[in-house]
This record gives C-alpha cells, sequence and structure tokens, in this order.
C-alpha cells in the first residue's frame, strides 16, 4: 500500500483547533515576554527512539500557520523507520513562532507516530503471512482519520472508516433480529451494490450457517489459533477471513499462521504510546 | 481536590462532532437495516478490568444526542474505582440508538477512564509522601480540557492548561534570552499580578541562581532523587518544587521520598492505555 | 429497501444555517411588524401536484427551531405517494412561527420531494425488470447525504456517497495510469478488504479485459441496450453490472430490459424540478 | 445590470465544506491509488450544450484548496453565452488534484450555469419589453447568494434575499391582521427609512385599496395578462408592478406585454436543470 | 415601532461563544473550588442608574445554557424605563450556575443596556420634532444585530443592516465615479426593485443636483441646523431627509427643528458607556 | 510591559465574522454598481483625534481578506500615541476593496484604540506612582483577548482573562461559603500549583483575617483613599494589594497614592468611546 498525503483541507480545521487550544486567550505569555521578535533560530525535530514516523504535515502546518516565515525541510518522510537520533526534519525561522507551535506540532506528531510505530511492530511480527493487520473504529473522538492514516502509514491497513461505510453485522444485531439469517437477508434488502456485509461468528456452527447465506466477510472473534485454521479452511475462498480478539505481537504470529487475511487490532489507534519525537537546537 | 463535573457546554460541541465522524454520510447503515425501529434494550456499561472511571457525560451525552429518549442510570460516578465487572451505568431505550452511539461513547469513555487510571496509580504509588501529580500540556489534540479533567479523576491536580495561563521558561527559552537572569526580568516586566511564574532547572548551580532571583515554582528536570532532595533543601519553601522526566510508578517514590511538592508526568495523558469498559446486555 | 430516517444530529446544522440565511440580521420584518405576538394558527402541508414526499424531518424542525411550540402532526410520512392536494401534515401553534420558517421548511420539502419524485418515476419506467435505479455524486454542494436519503423515499439506491467509500476507475483514470490492468491492480493493492471496486467500460473488448482482471462491478458507459445485453451475458454474474448514460424514463425500460443489475442516473439530483407543496390555511 | 464578482470570503466556507462532504474520511481512494503523485495533466471545462455559465470562481477556488499549484485559465468568464463544444477555461496542474476536485467543482459550475440558462431564455422571451425578470426566496437551502448570483449572470434580477431586507405583505400577513388597511400602517410604522413595502394583491379591487394607502409596490398575484394590462392602467406609475404566477418562456412574452416592472420566477432557481459541462482532456 | 424578540437561533451562536470564552479549559475554578453543587440561591437583576432595559432574552439564555434548572422571571422586560434600584428580573436555582453566568449575563445585558438607553436619551431630545433617531453600521464587530435591536429598544430605528440591505453613495463613491450623476446611473441600473437608494450631499448645489435625478433619500452631511432648514424645503417631500454629523443631546433638538425626517447617530452604538446593571442577593 | 502581537491564528476567525455580518448576502452593492473593477486607489487611516492607536493588525486583515492585492504601510504601530491628523497607515490598491473593507476595519480599530486610549489616561493619571492599572472581566462578548490586548497597548496590564485562569473568590463566595476561612481553604485545596489566589475584601477587618489565612492577593473594593492606605500597611508586602470601585482619571490619583500595587477598572473596557479615526484619500 503507497501512503498518499491526505488532502491539507482535511487537515487545518485540526491543527488551527488544536493551536488556538493551546494559544488560549493570551497566547504564548512565556515566548512573547522572554524572547526577541527578531530571532531566529534553527532546530530540528528528532527521533529520541526507533520507530515509524507519521503526521508531519500536520507538524509542519502547526508552524507555518503560527507564522509562514517558518521554512521546513523533511529528511524522513512519513511511513520512515527512525532509529535514535534520526533528524526527521530540520526547521528554521523566528525563534518564537518556533517555540510556539512546538507544543502543538510534537503532540501530533508523537500520538501518530506511536500508532504508525505501534502498527509496524504487529505488521512485522506476521510478515512471513499473507494477512493484513487493520484497524476498527476505536480511535480517539476527532481524530480517525488522521490515526488511520497512521495506520497506513505503519504498513497496516483500513478497516470501516465509520458506521456508514460497510455493514459489519454483530452479536448484538444478530440477537436482536431474531438469527443470522434475518439479519443477513434485511441487510441484503437494504444496502447500495458497492457497500460489502461482513459478519461476526463466534463458532464454526455460526460460521456455516452465515456461509451457506453468502456474505463478504466473515469476522472470526476470539477464536484459539487452531480453530481459526478450520474456520478458514471452511470458508475455502467464499469470503474474506477477518480474526479478531486478543491480537499483540505475541500472539500475532500463530494467528497469522491460520492463513486468514486480516487480523484487527484495537489497540494501535486505542492505547499506543507516543513515539517520543524532541525538537532539538541543530547541531 | 473535588471533583467537579465540566459545563456541558463544554463537552457538547466535542460530543456532536464525534458522532458526525462516525456517522458519516449515511448514517449506521446496519443498525437500520437489521434492528427494528421499535426494539427496546436494556444495556450496561462494565468494567471488564480494575480502574478509575471518567468521562461519563460525555458517554451519556453521545447516547442522548443520538435519541433523547435513552434512559442512563449512573451507579459509579466518574472517579470511582472500578474493580472488573462493576456495572458504571445501566442505559434503557430504543435498541437503534443504544446500538448507533456505542461506539462513540466508549470511545470517550474508555480514552478518559484510561487516563484517570493511570494518574491513580501514580498517584497510590507516592501516597505516603507529600507529592501532588500534575499533568502535562503533552494532550492530545481537542481534548485538552477532557484529559485535564480525567487526571483530576484519577486524584491527579493539573499544570498549565495552555501556553497563556502561567510563565514557564525552559532552557531554550533561557538560551535564547541570553541566561536566565534577563529571561526571569522579562517575564517579571511583562505579565499579570496573577501569573505564577516558573522556571526550568537542570543543576543546582542554575537552581541558585534563580532562587537568587525569585520565582513562584522551578521545574527540577531529569535529576536524581539525590540531587532532588539537596535542591528541595535548598529551596528550603522559597518556591514551588517541581520533578518531572522520567516519571513511571516504579521510579515516582524514591523521587516523592525528596520532599518535592509536584511531579509531573506526560504519559499519563499521552500514552495511557485505554481503560477496557464494554457495552454488555443487562442481566 | 425501508426508509431510516436521518439522524436529527444530522439535519440540525444544515437547518439552523438555512434559517439564519433567511433571517438574515433582522428576522422577519414583515411577519414581526404585521402578525400579533400572541395570534395563534392552524395550517396544512399539501400537496399541489402528484409525487412523492420526502424531508418532513427538516420542516418540522425548521418550525420547531422557530417556535418549540408549533405542533406538528405527520399524516403522510416520507416516501408516501401523494395525489394532488393531499395534506401531508398539520401544523398548528403561534402564527408568527409558522409564517417566518414556513419558506425554509418548504425550500427542503419541495426540492428532496422533488427527488424522490423523479426516483420513483423512474423506478415505475423498470418496475417489471429486475434492475435497481441508483444515484451519482451528482448533487448539490452540501446537501448529499438528504438527496442521497431521497432518493431512497423515491425508491432509489445510493451509489458512492463521497471519494471515499468505494474505488470507481474511469477513463482518465485508466488513461493516466497507463492500462486498465495497472489502474486495476493498483487499486487492489491499496484499498481495505471492505471497499469494492468498479471500473468503467466503453467497449465490448475493454470489458473483456477487465472481467479478466476480476473485479466487483463494472459501469457499463453510453452504450445501446443491444451491446448492453451482449455485456450482461459476457460478465455472466462475475460482477455487477450497472448501466450509465442518457437514462430517463422513456429510455429506462430497454436498458433494464438489458438484464442489468444498476442503471445510475445523474439528473434525480441534479436536475429534477422541485414537487410543488404548500403551506395553507388549515380547512 | 454588470455583474460583479462575490467576494471570495463568502465563496471559500461552501467550497471548502463541498469538498470535505466529497472527501469524506478517506480521501479519493482511486485517485490516489492509481494515479502517480507526479503526473502532470492539462484539461479544458467546456460545454456540452448551450448556455450561460457562471461559477467559476467556484470551480476555480476548488481546484485550487485541492492543489494550489493547479493554474486556471477563464476564456470564457461567467455570464457569458455558450455554444454546444465551448472551451470555458483550461487548467493544468498535478493530475490529481484535477481528479479530486473535478465532481465538486462541476457540481457548483453545473448546477449555477442551469440557473444562468434559465433566466437567459425567460430574459430574451420579453427582450422587446420593458419588464425585468426577478428570482425568488426560493432557492436551494444555504445556497441563496450564489443562486441570486447566478440569476444575475443570466441577466435577471434579485427580488429580496432574505426576510429582513423589504417587506412582502402576502395574503396570509393580510388576513391575519385584519385587512391590509392595518397590515399596511403597522408594516409602515415599524420598518426602516430604507426599506420598501411591497403587498400581494389577487383582484383590482385589492389593488385599489392598496394604491390608496401608498405603498412602493405591488404584487399581482396569478392574474391573467388582460387584468395585468387593467392593473398597470390603475396603478399609473404610483408603485412598482410585479407580475407572479406560472411564469414560464411560453407565459412570460403575454405577461409582459401587459407592461408590468417585473416579473418574478420561481423556477429558476428551485427547479432549472443544470447546464451539462464536462472537463476533458485538452485537444 | 414595537420591539419584537430576535428569534433565539440567532441569539444562542453568541451567547454559547461568549460562555466558552470565560470558562476557558478549566471553567470557573473559583465557583466549584468554594460553592456547595447543592446549594441554591435567588438573586435578582437590578438596575444600579436610571435607564433603558435591552438584552434580558441574551442574559437568560447564558443562565440557562450554563445550567437549565435556573428559572428566570421578568419583571421589566426590553424596552421598559428604569429607576435606578428596579428589578429587572429575579433568578432561582443552583448557586454555582448563578455566579457562573453572571458575569457574561451581565456583559451582554449591560452593554446592550447602555445602547437603548443613550438612544432613548437622544429619542427624548427631539420627541417634539418629527425626526426619526436612526443608528449606523459603525456597531462593535460581530454584535451588529444585538445592537441594531438595542437601538429599537431605546426608540430609535434602524438605517442600513449592512453593505447590501441598501445603496447609500458617499462622497468617495462620487468622486471616483466621475459626478454624482453617473454614480446615481450606475447605481439604478444595477441595484433589484426593493433596494432604494440614499445619496450624501454637503451643500445645497449638491443637493439640487441630485433632487433632479432623483433618489429615494439623501444624507444631508454636516449641515448647520440653518442650511438643514433650507435643504428640507428644498427637497419639499421627493426624498426622504436624513441628517447627520456632531449629532448628542444637545444638538439634536436644533437639528430636528429644520424639519428633516431622520437623524443619524453613530454615538449610540459605538460609543454609548454600559447601563451599570447588577446581580443582587435576593432581598 | 512590551507589547506582542496577537497571533493572526487568533484574529482571523473574528474579522472574516465582521466582513461576512456586513457584506450579507449580496456584497457591497453600492460599491460594485458604482465603481469601476480597475480603478486604484491610495487612502490613509488617520486620526481625527489624540489617543493611542491598537488594532491595526485586525484592520490590515479586514482589507487583505477582501483584497490581497492591497498594500498597507503602517506608519504608527499600535501603542503609538497620536495627534489630530496623524496618518497610521497609507494603503493602496483596488478602490473597490477599500470602500467595501473600510467600515469593518474602522470598527475593529476605533474600538480598540479608544479602549486604548481611555486606559492611557488612567495610566499617565498614576503615572507618579507605583500602581499598575488593570482591566477586568467587563468586555464585549466575543472580543475579551481583542480588548485585553487593547489595553496592553494603552499602557495598562491584565487581570484574569476568564474564569479559570486564577481564583477571585468575592463576597457572594463567601456568603456562600459559610466564611472567608471555608472559602480560602477550599480553594487552596482545590487549585493547581500556579494558580493564584485573590479575596476580595470590603473591611479592614476582613483583611485582617485574609491576611492570618495566607492569599497572593487581596481586592481592596470600594474602600477611601484613607482606608487604602491603612490596608496597604497592614498587608506590608504580604500579598498584593488591588484597589477597585469608582476609579477615574480624577480619582485615580488618590487612590494610587496609598500605594496599591494594582488600581482595576471596568470602564476600559465596557465604557470607552471610540477613539475617531478616519479613512481619507491619501493627500
Amino acid at each position: 500500500m503507497n501512503l498518499s498525503p491526505l488532502p491539507q483541507i482535511m487537515l487545518e480545521p485540526l491543527v488551527r483547533a488544536a493551536l488556538l487550544e493551546d494559544l488560549g486567550r493570551a497566547g504564548d505569555i512565556t515566548t512573547e515576554a522572554v524572547v526577541p521578535a527578531d530571532h531566529r533560530a534553527t532546530v530540528v525535530l528528532a527521533a529520541r527512539q526507533p520507530g515509524v514516523v507519521a503526521g508531519l504535515d500536520l507538524a509542519a502546518l502547526a508552524f507555518r500557520l503560527i507564522d509562514p516565515a517558518i521554512d521546513i525541510k523533511v529528511a524522513r518522510p512519513d511511513g520512515s523507520v527512525l532509529v535514535a537520533g534520526d533528524v526527521i526534519a530540520t526547521l528554521s525561522g523566528p525563534a518564537r513562532g518556533l517555540l510556539t507551535a512546538e507544543r502543538v506540532a510534537l503532540n501530533f506528531l508523537c500520538h501518530l507516530s506511536g500508532i504508525a510505530t505501534a502498527t509496524a511492530g504487529i505488521v512485522e511480527a506476521v510478515r512471513s503471512h499473507k494477512a493484513s493487520i487493520v484497524c476498527t473504529r476505536k480511535t480517539t473522538p476527532g481524530l480517525r482519520a488522521l490515526e488511520k492514516y497512521a495506520v497506513r502509514a505503519g504498513g497496516g491497513s483500513n478497516h470501516r472508516f465509520g458506521l456508514d461505510d460497510a455493514v459489519l453485522i454483530k452479536d448484538n444485531h444478530i440477537a436482536i433480529a431474531g438469527g443470522v439469517k434475518q439479519a443477513i437477508e434485511r441487510a441484503k434488502a437494504n444496502v447500495g451494490h458497492l457497500v460489502k456485509i461482513e459478519v461476526e461468528v463466534d463458532t464454526l456452527e455460526q460460521l456455516d450457517e452465515v456461509l451457506a447465506l453468502g456474505v463478504d466477510a466473515v469476522l472470526l472473534d476470539n477464536m484459539t489459533p487452531e480453530t481459526l485454521a478450520r474456520a478458514v479452511k471452511m470458508v475455502g475462498g467464499q469470503a474474506i477471513t477477518e480474526a479478531s480478539g486478543r491480537v499483540n505481537p505475541t500472539t500475532a504470529p500463530d494467528i497469522a499462521a491460520s492463513g486468514v487475511d486480516l487480523i484487527s487490532v484495537g489497540w494501535v489507534t486505542h492505547s499506543a504510546p507516543i513515539l517520543d519525537i524532541g525538537l532539538d537546537t541543530a547541531p
């Protein structure tokens, strides 16, 4: 999967909001009091630990929205694998702007790089298998498009972006619908021709029933690697197979070995620690 | 510190944005296809692991904005300590609304409870000392007020909310100003009478210089517990003392034992994993 | 396809904006000058011509946002087939609010009912065939979700809601990619597992090439009914077939007779005249 | 009437909203997957049918907001009369941006050009008479300023822009006020000196009564050409005369021949089909 | 002129913005720390000086948006003449909400009542003449609709609400157009039938020229009362006459005695001091 | 105190809103009708009376947002002392843009310069004393950051920017808390380490009680100069002393002579008349 940048029109409202959140009503009172307006500086964004970078467009926008005179040269674009100490970008311009935008720029960059790094870790763990790693809708409110992008930067793929871009029938839906047959039939009768239908199954019996009805994908939830392997065999290419539940870099290889097409992981978006990136004086 | 709820006027724009992000342009196509409009259900928000809850007002708002007919009874309010299995709240109403709002409600609740839980862990670690745990400006863009609130729910306290509500002179400021003396003098000359001034010091020599100039607080950055103890002694009550750098539940007790007033931790807001809370059918 | 209402949270910003657009800076100066504040009235929304109604939630919201005291009773909900003179809803409350909100309410209702009516006309024309009528992205800027909903109210189905919810490879993409093979391969390598891929083909030769590569759907553009029939035969169930180009109630039956699965029509969203609905004094 | 462009500050929010509506949460997944980032192209906006163009500033803004590197040369500015095949503008720049912005640009351009074209048709029909063609408040919600502009581009003039910029007393107002005399007196007592007052009359008796009270304009609703002619004579220059009801290019000449000053038409804004304009590879 | 309330839909965004401006990121930290959540209070809004009240809907909305449990009883509605000590409204409910919303509510109420009071003062000064007092576009950015409303509450009338609701040709326009004749002719050729045209004149010679061309109103700028009287005579009812320049309660009677229809004053909106209204414990 | 400009990102939304408020739905109909599109002009912003200028960035932004081709040269930056006739800035560019943006630019500039001028007047009155002049939260809704900036431009300092950036315990808080001791203890227990606490006292007895409890600042409300002097003596440097109540240029010197650190004045933000600045043709 290549990594196209998100259109700036999608990023700008988020960066503006984050800057205004930090500036409050009086702006950066420390910098304005202490740093002369004409002082210029050159600084670098540098990795403090190994990982994968994501979010440079947001960081750059934070600096440029505070001061368009800040110049930014990117050395390692989004998706790059970093070792500790790597210089990611060099910025030069008025020192006030560099200091005022620093925290917001880093908050975006460290958060998204953390997601990319976590994703890359688990992608690496299943590298010898065909399974793709996909993220979920368990994202930070307001940042879903960014976090999905960071997953792609880390080598992962994206599951649904929202409630509206695919049908995913879960156990609660089935229970209320009065059975998986009713649920699937209603879904087929009601959605557009470009919308895929995926159904969650917890047992091989359910899988059998679902396959007979015909769906685009099955979500094999919380199955052991052995059961997963049997499920993949049963499916036999009739549907995309997705495994979920208790996925981490340790468990992932066994899950992937079952032959599933996809492994979905919530924690890369909801619980990944940041990647530590700092703003240092240029050497 | 008691825990006052944030005014709903501050929460509503964030919850609306998160719901619209998830609904996209077509809404919850699965639920609308599969679940009858008149089906009613009762569900519970239940803890899947121990922790501290925060964010119930946001979760409740997510449900009510999707369907005002949903009734919510809170059993364990924000700040409560949970054991796995605890029912946090019971919701009843139209099943469609419960399913449509579920993910957004949980995304807020699990994220903020994760922060509260991480904070509570480190607060507990220093319980026998006087030090307060404070958070930083390393927050998720757009969610600072919520995350600062979650820190309070976990028993922590808040450092600056933004660039504008206190002066914090860091090493970069000092370098550009041409020395700590110039930096502090400029700050004192330029800020209002209700604004406190804090200065970062990395060595005891710097601390000596800063104390002679008079400031409200000193940020003792990356010092060993031994150096911190000497620093606290040097300060002798002339300023608030804050320790920062490499703080975690293991290192925190020794840091706190130095006698500092405050220990600031970035990771409770930027890297805390979520607290796993689920929506279950009411028993 | 059943017709679920759009969540009010999606409608409210559009109705608020439309009301503010009409109120301007001084409000309804005619009504405020001429109509006593305590005058109450009962009025009906009545069809002036036959058609299908859509948009009642928006109309109701317009009245309620101007005056929550206005009571609305819906007689013929969205999707109902109307004959001229049919009462769609009865409203009673303060006369000022009824008059002030009237135009905005009707602008939404007549526009969306026009789309539903146009859709129903062409749906009816192909009723004896299996083809579904689907709309396009040729919608009025800002109103896409509403117009797609109106198409459903008229018995149609929805194609893509935006650039992001399915891949649709058109002639320009193919030309730039250097061939349909390259285009399809790149698409398959880059999109998520729940995203379908559709490719536009203009000739049976292209169709042959595309089918060999395997896609979810083919858009058969501007073909004669005879060519369409041959195309459908060639496809033989390997992909969804969609016909487009010069579709109107007269040409639609022949197109549908070709056996295509879908017929897409732009004009129901971009060129449908309004359905004439008026606000009359209750009889 | 000359045709001044609307200030970009009025257009930008609408174009941004339309682009975000189309980009959704994942952007243009087809183009990003299929089209190389460095591919450049030159394309033209070309008329597929005769008409009058309007909306080029919006189309240009759509392209530039997606990629500022896109260069736009306008050959036929807003208000120009087009024959089929006419090149309206030439665009060159990165192919991705051209393809991503295409639909939004065309949605604005075709919609507004459709209104301009419809207006020009009826303006032409009454060319030999003094009557001006004016539009109404029956506009698409959110787009009133744009649609009023398109009417001007087509040679028409504008009636009220909203509820607040003139008094228009209709039959409902009169009924509630208890008579036309009371309605007009209240209006005169309550509105500013730069606000004109127009009153709807359905019969010559009403006209007589209104003229005696003195108003700026009379709206002669649904009268035959003969009655209109008598009305114009009765008015004798004491007020502006406006005819409305069942106006189309066929009926308009007879209505205009009555000597009225203005003919108002709702359908040019609420029911005009689009003008078919396409984006073609430059020859 | 009666005084209709502005629709709440116009007020709410302004009150929400003002509350969020005051709450900042942490809310009312004093009240939340000091006042128990269950403490209830009853308070009154009371005039500290004589004047005219305006803005009660905004004040009430500020309290209700902070806490819907606050009950408000209005004793003296907008437009009422107050003496010092008058109770304007009584509020009861949770003490926290009353204290948190107090400042925002008063900021709206005192500002608008200040405008109403200033207007009433000059209206009173010309009471024995026919002249109406009108305000200008010299308003506080963002608050024009509110301030124009406050002028009406004080017994004044409103001039243009913006650049778009009437033509006002000033000296700069005339100079650039190459003469008043060209300016007026261009205006007449370009604006709608419900738009009035007013022209600024500085001398009687200019007035003569303008009257010959025919306009709706003349703005007699900075003339002495004697010259104004001659101007009114020259106009002889052919146009509305408006005097402007150096108008205050002292000069206004002489200006009004000239017989002009309108006297426009900028200072009532741009320089009126607030009316002192306070929130007191209910007696 | 130096005067750093507010970041443009904080100004732009306010200037955009003000321009749209003035442009309405049809824009500047006078200028567009009367002034040729290619006419260029050079104009100056000139002081009509002596004062202190503030708000040039907002004025410049108003012109540039209407037409980026307008060039602005500032002769007297914010904070400059002006005499009548002083040229503040020279603008050249398309005449239409200059005329269209004029009123909005002046509304910001005159309002903020009025505040700066009022502040400078009272700052001058206490020049021989150590007291600083500080403003309050009695600001125009929506414009607080701008008005606080204007106070700084006039030589004043800023008190709290909102409810969240310092604790200010007033008489109502004390009454509800059940005494000043309870109020102060609760505040100390609940707020962060960088938040200062100020308490209002009306008598020397209260002052004595408050000093014993230890606070950062005392607000000495409505005391005579003599009592203030005694209060300052009692405080003896243990807290910052602030005087408030009935402060104007006449009373200020005696108040300042008491030796207080700060004098707070509401009227400079809520009741200052504008500074008269006009747009004139360049000489």
